[in-house]
């Protein structure tokens, strides 16, 4: 391929002829009533579509996760897309579910998250700027309940709420450093009570993971209630409930509850709805959307963040356990580039052909493996191929697998769409069809919380030991005390690793991990292990992707990316 | 009519039955592909519409104002609806161009702005919550570029910016008292550089004035380039072009500029877009909408916020003169009961009927009607019927207005829709056919900043003197330095006065005002001119409206209004 020759995203997206999403929805049985329009190509499935297809048979979910993410970049939510597209191809009836991006990221220097190459979801330009104003409706509820929290101190504090234990941030869907840390309520005694404050991403309000995980409006009321805000002057934790905000903060998410349908370059409808954080949350799109997507569809593809250690495991654990999701089948995501870099290559090694790098850096794939392997999931291994892979790194590769009898198949999605998945669909489809699914859960979900960070740093993560913080422990205590035990945990762990520390690539051994603080997100379901900083706000670079973005005289986007 | 069978605004609007969107376009000559619909009763013009729509006749402009606001309630924007049914009822082809509301007030005390009683515009729910998007979008735009801003700070701050006169403010559509004065970026060196900041209300952006009084896409992206968002360390000002970062807004906001239709009860076409704070800003929906609305149909009735003194001049002096807009005929809004508050009365006294405050309080009215005449403007008052109005009352009041030969009409637009405002329709467009609009401007856009301010408080609010203070005299020469005294003024002062003490109730004569300090709003176009402390974060009361909100198992709102 001649590097003159490539289109960015947005070109190939821009070029793209999409089709009215009333024909898409057709396809899997919606009725133009059934959708709720935002222009021709968008639309909110009704709450009377949800319901009534809510009587159909469940279609297959098929999980698509990946390696430890690298600079070098892995492509799940390409595959995931192509992968989609190849099923309708190979004459199957399948959809997708996807996270839907935040702007902070796509301001800053990521990159959307609507796939890339020839496999896209589109509009791409809607959908990574203000789609169907989701998460416009999480930060306005998110920092509804902060006002409303922050006038209940200013009017008497009839709660008794210890205004130094208000755990409930603000949040913006911007990537804003400064606000990360602030002092709010200054000016006298008219201007609100001072105190400590600071401000998180809207992915990460509690709000977010909420809106996941709850299967309806009324489910998604009854856990915003349960959402902790502060502790009273007894140390015991107030709740929304507390407040009796939750009526308004389910009014204002009736819209942002309901699943957006889109469809790919090669018009596969997806389903894109809800994105979590998959650090202090846990990464995946809406439990409604996903469920909405397999009462539609023969074949659902989606995707959970970061490698399998964080999004596939929370997956399993939190998402699917909460929804009664069973997978068929999951997608391991890998590529040669990640891989060397696993092998301890730098980014700008990567042109260059490295077998032992590529053969050390297998080891993070190959403990991958054993995890899906563990949760008793039929699974395929997808080596997504990037321009500059050698014949002889792909060969290398593709020993490997056999050696070890891992199942594998080549991806060409970026550059071919649908056509370059074909041959991951067809041992998807395989998979499904000879090999039962077996989901098991790593833990019991009565075992205390201890055991279960045990459960997860020992066998996903491979942690030979796992310590816990003074404070952690004290925490464990309380939170039992509480009646939180029988939560399942969500992880906070950086991605790059299996460890808790980033600069451990590949597959690290014998380490142990810490876990310095745990935080309770109640209304959505779980307790949030910390094992080290975890960044909520992000910041901007030195030269923010918004400095080259523009918008043309039709209105088109420029410099998006 | 009897109180218990008196139903709630929302009940009147879940009751009623709307035509689709596409149905109320056609009537004005939109063809479907002209709509972006969201869901099937709202929708924005695209692009295309806009740019075809403009080689149309244009039609006959009406603003709606009213005397100073009092607690009792005028009933401005429900005469604009009720009006705008009317001028249908009568075979005309007429729409409406409102603002959209502010979710903050709502969710704290106000109620809506779409219109009440028989006299609303629908989806009520949908409008007062979060409608197409549009004021998300400009809070996203107008803390995109905060962030820019502080991340340009922590990045070396090549612009030299002195972060102690930083004036672009971060904004939240809530009412949340605790934001106004915080500092930021605390933390250490990573987390940003510390200073003190605030934030406002999103309707008291400067980018929802720019949108406001944009012409187009790119005009837009002009404005958004000249707003100063601090001065550095040599005062000079420094703009988002300085920045370069108003090509990132004008993307964010390319499809918040365009303007929204929607419907009354009775089918009349709305444009609802837009809506700046009428103090610190114009307080007028955008200059797009009341255009388009000119060339779709034959009379536009449009509303400008508060009374006359405000909302009327700015619309006048700053909207209609930018955009070339000439309006024919104005209706002054006018009750029983707020004139019996501009009379001497308590609210808790407005039920007992009293002539001699009437009587007194009328001064209030007469004044806004002689500040109209001077603007050389067809015009006639809609005496808003209450319940409790009696009819000795509405006689002393009517011949009040006949002893001053001030045109009027009775409305009974609340209690009876279209039908209730006909007597009105017929009397402006009598006025419309017999009456020449001689708009002129009451001051010359040439004259000094001084001399427009000193004519908008003599001639508009009748103000004996006007002083400046020492600030505000630095200002003004600073300002005409800069090249900007060729700009309108914008005046910021207490709605409930003519003066700048809202106390002063009635017709107060004689009075001075005091110029405390001025705010270039160079994007909008306009130097804002404050005599008060102008309250650009509203707080929340004891009890919040929000705590009674709420959405049954369909889907719907409850405890919105």
């Amino acid at each position: 391929m001649n590097a003159n020759s490539v289109k960015s995203d947005i070109e190939i997206a821009q070029a793209a002829t999409m089709k009215p999403i009333m024909e898409i929805g057709e396809k899997v049985g919606l009725m133009p009533d059934d959708l709720e329009l935002f222009g021709k190509y968008k639309a909110k499935l009704s709450n009377e579509a949800l319901s009534r297809i809510n009587r159909n048979e469940n279609g297959k979910v098929i999980l698509v996760t990946a390696i430890n993410p690298t600079p070098a970049g892995e492509g799940k939510s390409t595959v995931t897309v192509g992968l989609g597209d190849a099923l309708n191809r190979l004459g199957k009836n399948a959809m997708i579910a996807m996270r839907e991006p935040s702007l902070g990221p796509t301001m800053g220097v990521k990159g959307g998250a609507t796939g890339g190459g020839y496999a896209q979801v589109l509009p791409m330009e809607d959908i990574n700027l203000h789609f169907t104003g989701d998460i416009h409706a999480i930060t306005t509820a998110n920092n509804a309940l902060a006002a409303l929290i922050d006038n209940h101190l200013q009017q008497g504090n009839e709660l008794k709420i210890d205004q130094r234990r208000i755990v409930w941030k603000r949040v913006l869907d911007l990537n804003d450093r400064a606000l990360r840390k602030v002092i709010i309520g200054l000016g006298g005694p008219v201007q609100g009570v001072p105190r400590e404050d600071g401000f998180d991403i809207t992915v990460a309000s509690e709000v977010m993971a909420v809106l996941c995980l709850a299967n309806d409006l009324q489910d998604l009321k009854k856990k915003l209630g349960k959402m902790v805000i502060a502790y009273n002057i007894d140390r015991q934790p107030v709740t929304v409930s507390d407040l009796g905000a939750e009526g308004a903060l389910a009014l204002l998410l009736k819209e942002a509850v309901k699943p957006n349908i889109v469809q790919t370059l090669e018009h596969t409808p997806a389903l894109i709805h809800g994105g979590p954080f998959a650090n202090i949350a846990h990464g995946c799109n809406s439990v409604i959307a996903t469920k909405a997507a397999a009462k539609l569809a023969d074949y659902v593809v989606t995707e959970a963040g970061f490698g399998a250690d964080l999004g596939a495991e929370k997956f399993l654990h939190i998402k699917a356990r909460s929804a009664g999701i069973k997978p068929e089948a999951v997608v391991i995501v890998a590529t040669v580039r990640a891989l060397k870099m696993h092998g301890g290559l730098r980014k700008d090694q990567l042109a260059t052909e490295d077998i032992e790098a590529l053969t050390t850096g297998f080891a993070n794939l190959k403990k991958h493996v054993e995890t899906i392997e563990s949760f008793g999931l039929p699974f395929v291994v997808a080596i997504n191929r990037f321009v500059h892979d050698t014949d002889n790194e792909l060969k290398v590769l593709s020993a490997l697998c056999d050696q070890y009898q891992i199942p594998y198949a080549m991806t060409e999605v970026w550059e071919h769409g649908g056509e370059g998945g074909i041959l991951l669909a067809e041992k998807v489809l395989k998979l499904i069809d000879n090999k039962q699914s077996n989901f098991e859960a790593l833990y019991n979900i009565k075992d205390s919380l201890e055991e279960k960070i045990n459960a997860i740093a020992k066998k996903v993560y491979g942690a030979g030991q796992v310590d816990f913080t003074a404070k952690a422990r004290k925490q464990m205590q309380d939170f039992t005390a509480q009646g939180w035990s029988s939560l399942p945990i969500c992880m906070a762990k950086t991605q790059y690793s299996l460890s808790d520390d980033p600069a451990k690539l590949g597959r690290p051994e014998d380490f142990s991990i810490t876990i310095r603080e745990l935080k309770p997100s109640i209304g959505a379901g779980f307790i949030v292990a910390l094992t080290g900083d975890v960044m909520t706000m992000p910041g901007l670079p030195k030269a923010p992707a918004a400095m080259k973005m523009d918008v043309d005289e039709n209105g088109n986007a420029i410099g998006l990316f």
